[in-house]
């Protein structure tokens, strides 16, 4: 039986492994780390780089225990208050605006005998190119696929789920695999080893996008609107997303949950891409239920 | 008696005032205006200006009515979900980093035989300069004074409070007042009185702060300080701001509600000014209580 110090040791590795493999592929940053120790118990390792492909990028390990409030015990309708969480988040900003934004993250949690696997890989384009796009969405699927059928298709959905800028009517980029809660219809192995495939298969899937579209030139219209772009994956983060929200409402590391922040973003008062732009292209697609895996265009 | 009606005219009057008078202060910007119906009811004029003082402004104007979902009526302990607002709200980013960014918000709202006068001013330099924090404040107070003494005292203390970034323990600037739900103890005549009053000091006290800084020269050293300043505007504004998370939440109208949103801000993990610097001095007076009025630094 494996229990919560193999996981946290095999999510260590993980991040270890990522940060070599994202060294390798930025040729030029090198990461620098910070370890914390968090009040109530444990602590974590955060990793940041600023490079030649990646302008702000962090791999962040934690290990982390403690005591739930009351409410947030009740709402995960947990026996106990004594909590035990370890997971690495990666969110990675491109310098080159036709890189995309690529965010990952693979948790476990456990409470007295409940536990559970949560996680997910999506992808944030400036600029959407399609092909990039079923690339990504394929790679999970295999990924996915090897463990369960089933993970994909719902996996997905959810992800097009969470990653939405409800108050633009935008998803945040094209999506990917969300999922959390993940402890039945398979043993503790089996999903420790699927969490690992998913961190595992990160570098090897950015690596291809990234190498696609470093080199791609580009101007200073690019670059003005990848900054927009980097203003809704702000809003997106501050607004809506539940991991970002719950940290810094209950006191979890501000740096290390807003390590997925932009280098620098922009807001322009009622913004609009010109028609039959690029731009205008990226928001087109910026959809949920885009069956990417089969999609042609045109 | 004073109706709804009446309160709005006022505050259109209001609204073109203030736009008077920043384009006077300005010099250069002029105010574009955009005119947008609600579909639940109502509408709004949004104005904005980008000039040589004001990078990027908003001074906003909305009259909306129509139903409150059930949550936010039991929320707000109301007997109708009729509802009926009104209010001129304005944020101003500054070009040069030592004029401050300043706020203003003044509203009416009312449901059935229930009313109340709501909003404040606060300002949040990126460099605070104690002189002009006391005179902020004590301008603030002489409007309050004037209606009743207890206005300012309550209001300045609500307003540290409110403006605070929780997860940062910083406030977001020098505060200044906030107020809600006023109703009692003064007539909706007087009540009326003194929003507008609120509302027209607003030009005279940022004009007055304004000029004594927009010629200060500034470096890139200071620009970058004023871009990550910006970055916790964004963070107060997303994470903490009850008006704005009612607003996203609720589908009120984003281009509006966002106009807040500095033109540009940046992010650096672990940012922290060098002691004794004119930044680190600056942190270090971002706190709750301080009695600007009295202030007398060293």
């Amino acid at each position: 039986m494996i229990n919560k110090d193999d996981i946290a040791r095999s999510l260590m590795s993980l991040q270890d492994e990522i940060c070599q493999g994202l060294e390798s592929l930025d040729a030029q940053g090198k990461f620098v780390e910070d370890n914390w120790e968090r009040e109530g118990g444990g602590g974590g390792r955060t990793r940041v780089i600023q490079g030649d492909l990646i302008a702000k990028g962090g791999v962040n390990f934690s290990s982390v225990h403690g005591e739930l409030s009351e409410n947030v015990r009740k709402a995960l309708e947990l026996p106990f208050p004594e909590f035990y969480a370890t997971g690495v988040s990666i969110v990675l900003h491109s310098n080159n605006p036709f890189v995309p934004i690529i965010h990952m993250n693979v948790r476990y949690f456990e409470s007295g005998d409940v536990y559970w696997f949560g996680g997910g890989i999506d992808l944030t384009p400036h600029y959407i190119f399609p092909e990039d796009a079923r690339y990504f969405h394929t790679q999970l699927k295999k990924v996915c696929d090897k463990y369960d059928k089933t993970f994909y298709p719902n996996f997905k959905v959810i992800a097009d789920d969470y990653f939405y800028i409800k108050h633009r009517e935008e998803t945040r980029g094209i999506g990917g695999i969300f999922f959390d809660k993940l402890a039945e219809n398979h043993s503790k192995v089996e999903l420790h080893n699927f969490i690992l495939d998913v961190g595992r298969s990160f570098v090897p899937i950015y690596a291809q996008i990234a190498n696609r579209r470093r080199e791609t030139p580009y101007n200073e219209h690019n670059l003005n609107w990848q900054k927009l772009r980097r203003g809704r994956y702000v809003e997106f983060n501050l607004v809506w997303d539940r991991g970002t929200k719950f940290g810094l409402e209950t006191g979890g590391r501000t740096e290390s949950i807003l390590m997925s922040l932009p280098p620098e973003a922009t807001w322009e008062y009622n913004q609009d891409p010109e028609i039959g732009s690029q731009e205008a292209g990226t928001l087109g697609l910026l959809k949920k239920g885009i069956d990417w895996v089969n999609y042609t265009s045109g």
